[in-house]
């Protein structure tokens, strides 16, 4: 025998139980998207990079991304984050969008890194972006949304948060401790390293910088006050607003979340689980407003985020709130066969029931009976319908509840009827 | 003002309208498959290209598909197919999966092929697959479910047909005519070529491949006799199990049909607009029964089809059956905002609202009310609330029915209640 081939690596097979999840999954985020009135839409997987070299940052494009030239010559990325797409999309449309725009999307994304637990090549995203409206309540409203699917799939305030911050507040700091906007950037992504590097390394990189030793105690300051909030209008407002949509428990000022992306123009934030043992963040967001004319739009204000499937399927499994996919019957009735004979006038059989609205399987060969409700059995189906030679002769059928073992024969007119009630008065699985 | 970064050719932006569209047809094929209770899984887009080597024939993988190497230097192919795929998941789990396996799929692929109306280089595909049986029967319930999705969109048997033939059928007609079974492949392709070439042509090709005129003559008369499958035990068992399924109508037999994959091995079979005006096929499929070892698995009997999204759309566009998505609210209802004063009021009914289980908009600022009930228009939005100053002392709220201009107010309490009264009185959108 030869050997297997391989799938690549950082890839993922969702067999049925594990579809039945990302599914669910799915189902969640369309009911809280659209609870806020946000439409489904989608841009392509292939885009050519030149839409992510202006502002996704160098490590993302240069490193992470699967780049390749197609066989024109054109450098080709398979998409690693959904945003410079959504600014090409509503670019491309600028003058016909009814604003403000609120869209959602689920679809798959590819990140060259090395795979581990809750980080994969190939994985799914949820965006949720709103656009032509600058307030500080069109912010909360997209964590508002956040915070809606946290709590619509268990998840309590003492177990994840959303912790924000403000990039213009974070630059206001910087220019009152005498650092010059040209040099914020940098000085940003200096604080992103903080939880990732040592104390003695992450200040000798500060003082690299050019940072003084005095600037960096005052940075320090910044980065432990949980307070500092309340001197933006815009984040007191923020606030206020988080309050309004019913979801101040979920989430918490945090001076220490600058986010990597390039774009963010104003609040940026993050979810992370309170524990702090799932490391990396559920979901990261912001307010970019540069971001449409960068890709040849007219400017717009956005604001957004995205959320991998994966660091929140680790936070679900721990706290026990994904459901059980494992015994979800592929349909509820099974069509058995009598014999080879009666195979088509089984056939026959489950087709009419269809007909009328249900899912059947048909058992497909002539098997002895013991066989075919083990193959019931396993698959988790609920009702067995029995045609034999009498029944045929008789224009009547057999339907058996498997988890009963209750039995009963009625005439075809009446099966659809019968296995209605039947199945409304089975506990569901 | 730059000018917009251009999307990659061949792909398609959804935006929402044509996301709806995308949605529909999902959710048709979730039905339909579900009906016959197949389970739904997915693949990885990308795979390694020996899972292609051996067997999806060297057009679709040297020529048609998106190959390059990773990071780490090995070569990756953005899936063109499925099946391949598929046959790996199932190799992988052999001894665990209980049969019969029957699988559905709807997800994106990818091949290099010149862009035309009903192609695409990125584009979706529904496959379906059944393993374990090796039936005519088998067989005949893969074609009753193609058949199931054209009833379900409304196509009739007089729109569209499923042309079947039997790669076994076809061999013993060649074996009969002294065609050594080595050479039969390449007879196939070349059968398979018929449509695309002229007379001439087809015919000076078949002697260059060592055909006799006599044996052309014959092999003509084959392709022009649609009788020859009541020769065939397995076609006359095919076509009884398709009368049981009681979708006769859309299927009959065509010798012409081989299709162009290497490893089909039983019946085949494409499903075709019936007046010819959209020349590409909607689907096709067939019998694979060596597929499996050929992947390293142990050899499994399996039949399955795929259909892609872009030809069944042409089809579906033509005969008028595809539904408007172009006015669907987002949301039904819209809570307005009648001064900045009362904004984060708003937000707090459309979120105490939304804990009902409504889809709500907030209007997301302060704005005069003609605008607000302008943008209600433009997105189709039936219902609008008002709370002014007067109904928030009162503990009120106005409710206006957009499309009638009925107006009444009443308690907060009792809003919930009689939205969901108004909502299941107003036509459906």
């Amino acid at each position: 025998m030869s050997s297997l081939i391989q799938s690549v690596k950082g890839t993922r097979d969702f067999y049925p139980e594990e579809l039945a999840a990302r599914r669910w999954l799915y189902k969640a985020i369309r009911s809280v998207s659209e609870s806020f009135g946000y439409q489904e839409y989608e841009g392509p997987y292939l885009e050519s990079i030149e839409l992510y070299a202006a502002k996704s940052g160098d490590e993302l494009v240069k490193e992470q991304s699967f780049v390749f030239p197609d066989r024109g010559g054109n450098l080709i990325a398979l998409r690693p984050e959904l945003t410079p797409t959504l600014a090409r999309m509503v670019a491309q449309k600028q003058r016909q969008l009814v604003y403000p725009v609120r869209w959602w999307s689920f679809g798959p994304f590819w990140r060259y890194e090395r795979p581990q637990k809750g980080r994969a090549r190939e994985f799914f995203q949820w965006n949720i972006d709103l656009f032509g409206i600058e307030s500080p309540e069109a912010d909360a409203e997209i964590v508002a949304i956040a915070a809606g699917l946290f709590k619509k799939v268990g998840l309590t305030p003492d177990q994840v948060k959303i912790l924000v911050n403000s990039r213009r507040l974070v630059s206001a700091e910087l220019s009152a401790l005498g650092i010059a906007s040209e040099k914020q950037a940098e000085i940003s992504r200096w604080i992103d390293r903080r939880a990732k590097m040592n104390t003695y390394a992450w200040e000798a990189y500060a003082s690299e910088l050019g940072l003084e030793a005095k600037q960096i105690i005052q940075i320090k300051e910044f980065l432990q006050n949980y307070d500092t909030w309340k001197k933006s209008d815009d984040l007191s407002r923020f606030f206020a607003g988080i309050e309004a949509f019913g979801c101040r428990d979920y989430v918490d000022f945090d001076p220490n979340i600058v986010r990597g992306l390039d774009y963010y123009t104003g609040i940026v934030f993050e979810a992370i689980e309170t524990d702090g043992e799932i490391r990396r963040s559920i979901l990261g967001g912001g307010r970019y407003d540069n971001l449409l004319a960068d890709v040849g739009g007219q400017p717009l204000p956005g604001v957004g985020f995205a959320m991998g499937d994966m660091v929140f399927s680790l936070v679900l499994e721990k706290h026990k709130l994904l459901p059980n996919f494992g015994n979800r019957p592929p349909a509820p009735i099974l069509v058995t066969v009598f014999d080879e004979s009666l195979l088509h006038a089984s056939i026959s059989l489950a087709a009419e029931l269809r007909s009328h609205g249900f899912d059947i399987l048909n058992y497909p060969e002539s098997e002895k009976l013991s066989k075919q409700l083990k193959f019931a059995d396993r698959m988790g189906i609920k009702i067995a319908i029995f045609l034999g030679p009498d029944e045929l002769a008789k224009n009547l059928i057999t339907i058996k509840v498997l988890s009963t073992g209750q039995q009963y024969s009625l005439t075809r007119e009446h099966a659809a009827e019968a296995l209605h009630k039947q199945l409304a008065g089975l506990p569901p699985s």
